[in-house]
């Protein structure tokens, strides 16, 4: 039996591939593993089935052999330690790969989460537009200490990892706003994440998913 | 060589032991590990040689026999590896701890730090006593979930865990701003966490660290 994830019935962001399951998707097309997808609706998310596998309501999971994961940092980091292509071998170096994928969930993301509430919650309130350039601000900051890490190098830690991955579609989530494109290595790391064909695999998959949908045709 | 922690040389909590270093020495104290501190002073985050171990100028940092990890959720985990006290040693229930561990720095914490803004950043603003219900209720949410999870249970899943660890710190974070105590659950699961004689020994090594520099004396 592949293992399952679970995802959006119907994507938020209409099929631009920055909901969540994409993360889990790429790291079992980089570890070649073919899976099964279960499509929840918005309601399916709040109810005793979903809470069981997600405490927090969320997509995605990952069910496998009676093992069932949320979070995906964990669920990445779990395909990564099981199979050998997102994470180096050299325990050191897959340390630091680790680093580099809590340094994306609890460093990188929580500015830009807060930059996504401010867009998405707050556009309508009368602080918006005198507020948000400091929240932008604090998001460049750390795109700033990530540009100046990743200098010219082609990924963060030697060879293409979990932490990579984790890393890019955070930074992917930046794109509308703009903040990507002020820092020239960043978008071509970007750009060279999803040149990848296990990307483009994923984010094809995620959005044949938001087409059928369209369509009524789930 | 005992492993070497970095923290601040002044806290900016006033020893109150919400620096991220707590989670740290919490889990070496957990493990019965011995280790050293290195006190860095704010401008010495910011330098090439501190930059090097933590790319977001950010303590703590972890740094054995060769190794250098940085984020909290990482050093942790690499305790909880390599030593039994922290991890189950059931392979299903050490990936469902390590969820608990990415759900505590990448679902619970994102609003946290995003109240801690507004309240440390913001609170001079215009706006800020009107924007703030909504950015507590962002909060509430998560708490909500985390509080029906968790019922009557000790513990997030099973024996204490790095999960709980990091949970529980995550919630001390919120103890300022008085939403903890609104989660009967929440507020006793973390007293019982505090009560560990491991926890107990960290928070004093870090308020003794704030102590001295208070006596000039570090």
């Amino acid at each position: 039996m592949p293992p399952i994830v679970t995802a959006f019935a119907t994507s938020p962001d209409r099929g631009r591939g920055l909901a969540r399951d994409v993360r889990v998707r790429w790291a079992l097309e980089e570890v070649g593993e073919p899976y099964d997808i279960r499509l929840l609706g918005f309601a399916e998310l709040k109810q005793p089935a979903h809470l069981a596998r997600s405490p927090f309501g969320q997509i995605p999971t990952y069910e496998e052999d009676g093992l069932a994961l949320f979070e995906t940092g964990s669920i990445v980091l779990h395909i990564g330690q099981s199979r050998a292509e997102l994470l180096p071998a050299d325990p050191a170096a897959r340390a630091r790969a680790i680093s580099w994928i809590f340094a994306a969930v609890n460093t990188v993301e929580p500015p830009v989460i807060e930059l996504q509430n401010a867009v998405l919650l707050e556009h309508d309130r009368p602080w918006h537009g005198e507020r948000l350039p400091a929240v932008k601000d604090r998001v460049r900051d750390r795109l700033e200490q990530l540009s100046a890490h990743l200098g010219d190098a082609e990924w963060l830690d030697g060879a293409f990892s979990a932490g990579d991955l984790m890393m890019v579609h955070v930074l992917l989530r930046l794109r509308p706003s703009g903040l990507l494109d002020e820092f020239h290595n960043l978008a071509a790391y970007v750009a060279r994440a999803e040149a990848r064909p296990a990307y483009q695999r994923a984010f094809a998959a995620q959005l044949a998913v938001f087409e059928a949908a369209l369509q009524g045709n789930p």
